[in-house]
Formats: C-alpha cells, sequence, structure tokens
C-alpha cells in the first residue's frame, strides 16, 4: 500500500485547468476537462478522474489528443447529429454533444448524436446527468477502438468487444437517478489493481488465453492474453446483447467501422427524451419521485442497509469528499508533478 | 412428464383466429392476435405463445380484454405518442404502436410512443422486430402492474418491479439482430415449472420471505411470498438500474402512476431511430454485416459451439418449427379445447 494524499476539489480543479491550459488547450476547455475528471473522482470513479490528468496531459503534448479543435457537425436534422470530434479532449466534446442533444430534444420532443474521431470521454453518466439536468430522460451508451476488444461475445475465447458501458438517467425534484455500467464482469483497471494488491479476481469475471475461467490476474494479463467475460455470469448472453447495443449505436450508426489500426477513440451516442412531449412535465417529476420512494420502502434484506438507487452512493461519496477532500495514491500526485513539468507548469502541494 | 402433441404453425394460427374471431374480435384483429402468439411459439417462448390461447380467451369472455376497441392517441408530436390502448388484445394495439414509431421515425428520424391501458402484448422483441424489418433500430421496454411486483429493488427483500424486460433490434442484410431479455434473474413461470418437475431454482435467484437466499421453490410461492433477484447475481445493482429503467420509460413517461388496484396492464415503450438520418442505410447494414462476422469469428471457449448472436437460436428455432411443428403439452391442448366450447367454437385436433 502505498500512501496517500488529500486534496480538495477546488484545488484539483484549478490545477487542472492550468495544466491543460499549459498543453494549448482554451482555458474555458481546459476547465471542463478538469470539472469532469474532478467530478469522477468526487463519485469515486478514480480510473476515470483525476489520475487521468497524466493520461490527458501525455496525449496532448504527444498531439494524439488535437487541442483546440472545434467540433463539426457532419450531418443534422432538428432530431439528429453526427458530430465529428476531431480528437479534441472528450469531455469538452461530450459536453457540447450534451449541448446539442438537449437543445435538440427541447425543441423536437427526442434527438440523438452519435460522435466520430471522439476521444475518451471520461465519465459517462455526466453526460446523461446533463440531460437530467435539463429535465429530460438521457440514455448513453460508449463503445472503445478495437485495441481494447477484451470482452468475449457470448461462448467466445476472443475478446471482440470493449467494457461498453452505457448511462441512464431521469429527473426527480431531488437530486436524478444515474445508472452507469459497463456490460462486462469487470472492468480492465480493476483486474490491473487485483494483481498489485497481490488479489485474485472474483470467480466468473474472466477467462485465460485458451477460454477458461480463471481467477488469477496473470491469466488475462499473459501472454497470451486472456479475456473479460460479459455481464451476467451464467446469464451473461444478456450482457452480450446490452454490449452489442452499445457498440451498434456508439459505433455502427455513426458509420464507423471496426478497423485495425490503433486509434485512441470513444464512440459516444446520447439520447434525450422530454416527457414533456408525452404529457405535463410536473406529473413526471411528481411520478418519479413516487417510484423512488416506492423501491425506497421496500424493506431490506439481510445484512443490507436498505434500498439504494442508481447513483445514490456516488452523490452522497460527492457530498462528503466535496467536504473531506479527495484521495489521491502518492504515487498519482507525483506522476501529475512530472507530466506538469512536461507541459511547463510548476506545481506544489497547496 | 405429460404427453406432447405437435401442431403445424399455420393450423395454430387459423385456430387462435376463429377462436378470438368467436370472442368478439374483428377478424383481422384476431388474426394478428393468433400470428403474434404462434410466433413466439416458434421461437421457444412458449410462455409467451399459444398457451396464452387460454387466457386470453378467459379475459376476453370476462370483458377484461376489451375485444375490439380502436386505440386513440391521446398527445402526440411529430416524434411521439401517448396510446391509450383501451384494453383490447396486447398483440393488436403493440402492433399498432409499432407501426405508428415507424411511420413517425421514418419522416423524423427517430420517434418514440408510450402505452396507456394495455393488455398483455405477449412477446417484446416482436415490435422491435418489426422496426428492423422497416430497416431500423428498436428498443422497447416492457413493464407490469403492481400485482405482479415480485423483483426486490438491490438490497430489498420486498418485491417493488416486475421481471421488465428490455428488448433491442437492429436490422443487417439477414436476420435482424434482436436481444430480449427480462431484466430479473429468472421468470415467474420457470420458478412454477421448476417446482411442477420437482426441480430447485438454480442459486442467486430467488429469496424467501424473509430475504435470505433460497433455491426451493416453495420458498418463493410461500406463503409468505417469497421474491426475485434482479439481473446480475452479485452485480444485481445493474439489473435493478435497468429495470428502473424499463418502469420509467414505460410507465413513467405515460403519465401512469404505480396504483394498488388491480388492473391487468402492460407499460410499453417503443423507439424507432432511422439510420438514414446519420448516414447512408446501406453503409449502416453493411457495417451491422461486418459487426456481426467479427462477433462471430471469436473462436469458441472450451464446451462452446460457437459464438451466438441475439436472437441467433430463436430464428433457427422458428425455421425448424415451421418444417416440423409445434409442440404443446396435453394439458394445454385440452384447456385450450375447453375455452374453444366457451367461446363457442368446437375444434378438433387437424
Amino acid at each position: 500500500m502505498s500512501a496517500t494524499l488529500t486534496f480538495q476539489a477546488d484545488y484539483l480543479e484549478r490545477l487542472g485547468e492550468d495544466l491543460f491550459t499549459a498543453c494549448g488547450a482554451p482555458r474555458e476547455e481546459a476547465r471542463i476537462v478538469a470539472h469532469e475528471l474532478v467530478e469522477a473522482s468526487l463519485r469515486g470513479l478514480e480510473s476515470h478522474g483525476v489520475t487521468r490528468y497524466v493520461m490527458y496531459t501525455q496525449d496532448a503534448l504527444a498531439g494524439k489528443i488535437k487541442v483546440g479543435v472545434p467540433i463539426r457537425i457532419v450531418k443534422e436534422t432538428p432530431t439528429s447529429a453526427v458530430v465529428d470530434c476531431g480528437l479534441n479532449f472528450g469531455p469538452v466534446t461530450a459536453s457540447r454533444m450534451a449541448d446539442i442533444v438537449c437543445d435538440k430534444a427541447a425543441l423536437s420532443g427526442l434527438a440523438a448524436v452519435v460522435s466520430q474521431h471522439s476521444y475518451h470521454v471520461s465519465r459517462l453518466g455526466s453526460y446523461v446527468e446533463k440531460i437530467a439536468s435539463k429535465g429530460m430522460i438521457g440514455l448513453a451508451t460508449c463503445n472503445s477502438f478495437k485495441g481494447g476488444h477484451w470482452v468475449v461475445p457470448w461462448g467466445g475465447r476472443e475478446g471482440r468487444l470493449a467494457t461498453n458501458p452505457l448511462a441512464f438517467a431521469a429527473p426527480t425534484s431531488g437530486d436524478p437517478l444515474v445508472l452507469d455500467m459497463s456490460t462486462s464482469m469487470i472492468a480492465e483497471g480493476k483486474i490491473r489493481a487485483l494483481m498489485n494488491e497481490g488479489k485474485n479476481v472474483p470467480a466468473g469475471c474472466i477467462q485465460d488465453a485458451q477460454g477458461n475461467p480463471a481467477t488469477d490476474p496473470k491469466a488475462f494479463y499473459g501472454p497470451p492474453r486472456g479475456t473479460i467475460l460479459p455481464f451476467g455470469s451464467e446469464l451473461g448472453y444478456k450482457g452480450f446483447g446490452l454490449s452489442l447495443m452499445v457498440e451498434i449505436l456508439g459505433s455502427t450508426l455513426a458509420g464507423v467501422a471496426i478497423k485495425d489500426e490503433f486509434e485512441y477513440m470513444n464512440g459516444l451516442f446520447l439520447l434525450a427524451i422530454s416527457p414533456s412531449a408525452f404529457g405535463p412535465q410536473d406529473l413526471f417529476v411528481k411520478l418519479m419521485d413516487e417510484l423512488c420512494a416506492y423501491q425506497k420502502s421496500a424493506a431490506p434484506a439481510p445484512g443490507s442497509r436498505g434500498v439504494v438507487l442508481p447513483g445514490e452512493l456516488d452523490f452522497a461519496l460527492r457530498a462528503k469528499r466535496l467536504k473531506e477532500g479527495i484521495p489521491l495514491p502518492q504515487e498519482t500526485w507525483k506522476q501529475i508533478q512530472e507530466v506538469a513539468v512536461q507541459a511547463g507548469l510548476t506545481i506544489h502541494h497547496p
């Protein structure tokens, strides 16, 4: 176990803003990137959080992120848009896509947008939260380039899909309901973390290269490389189906083929549905509140502290970390300081 | 094990048409109901198949199904419609909803419709298949009335949701991809079938009334009544989230509250997305074919006969049963003959 440091969210956000500005990003865009990554850390999703300052800075300095490039609408109708993100920072372009889909859905009742050339978008739930904050229902899916295809199709022993998350949000009179889930049994980052801690992966999550069930992380990392199973354990055909839905909406619909060459890309699909196209907005929010209360009214199962709604724990952790700070491993902090130097920025612990 | 009889699909379809016509349905609508139920049986989904001739006839004769009542559009825009199904046969009104959503999406790029007062719609996958047959992407969700709330919210021991299926389809140059899955670990009908066979339920599917894990079907049926777990085993919070998505789209969006009084109802949501709003239709179909081929190209895991795409086994079984006939338990056949007599129709084995 390495030591952990604790930072205030607003410190990390200003730091990120300076860091990505130093990489050449317009300050407004740098602020969006930092904000999205800090929001992920606040919710405990560190794999998509401030840890990514390192990769984002390296990729920006190496030109893999096309800093400051504006998005381009390739094709649009009143209900749809194909957005070329130009490999600018993913949180910037995905936020723009969320704005576009909300504007269209506000006028047309519902709308969907898809990306081309999108860099890593960070926390998928963020974009459906944005849609819910406008009083609408949001659905998002996100696939990844071929290099990240570690998840097997049901019955296979070779990877053909990424962990392909999907997210859904709907407004209530309080925090929105936010589901943000991968369609695989485990994320690659979690397998690596378990390996580093000398622990096994829970049964039913990974296979070795021959397709045999495995629990040793080394069976996954190989060589030869193993694979991850789709979500659902013995009902994994369901997770496979959901993963294909993510792939089709996030990539096929945007006209993007599965290609061999390395291109660091997410394929993002955002759908917004305006409840007011179907009935009174206030009735919808009232029924959402009733639905949530009805779910929470179920007596807890033994050993459970009660029913937890999607997103509820994340919002609770966010409130806690806004007060108490965000923990980061010392090693991560060291790496952030190093890439900051590469970007020409000197930073000190606050 | 009771004896099994075998019937040709077209015989069962004509029989159903006569049966529901005898219940007072316009012949054209009777034909739709029979066709939908036979199509479910052809795919091996007997719980939603010809077995339902019995319940549908009883409910029609008892006036619970409002035979022949036309659908009514409560509210609509170019992209949306709220459809009052008037408790006519669910397959009739759901098919009309599929027509409406396809017509709107063909003009507007995408569209969604929701139901009010929908009777049992039978096989959910059917309606996304209809959307895919028009070259579009279909998403459907279906919830159920409070009387069917046997599925616990994650962490609970009291039922608050039905098995809440979702379905997704997308066209290829051959059979469409069709995912049709419940968001629970097991269907109630399957628990009953296992009990009748003297078998246990697989671990991780049900809880007794106190919320303890159980495998004995009697722990579910009680009294006191037990519950079903959401899809996902130890990751069941994902299935719970998906189930809430089904509930919100299928019911909350339509302005339908969760009420205590018994009303036999499904809440149906249908979404259609026209790929041609996003790019060339033929490119989309070509990329769908490539995606399917890429998935199928994965070498099989040990003990697997290879990758199976969503819907693939159902289409294969359909082709087989179109040739060889549909098996029905003798007891089911006896019940169908009995309700036919009640409807004033005398039927004989072909």
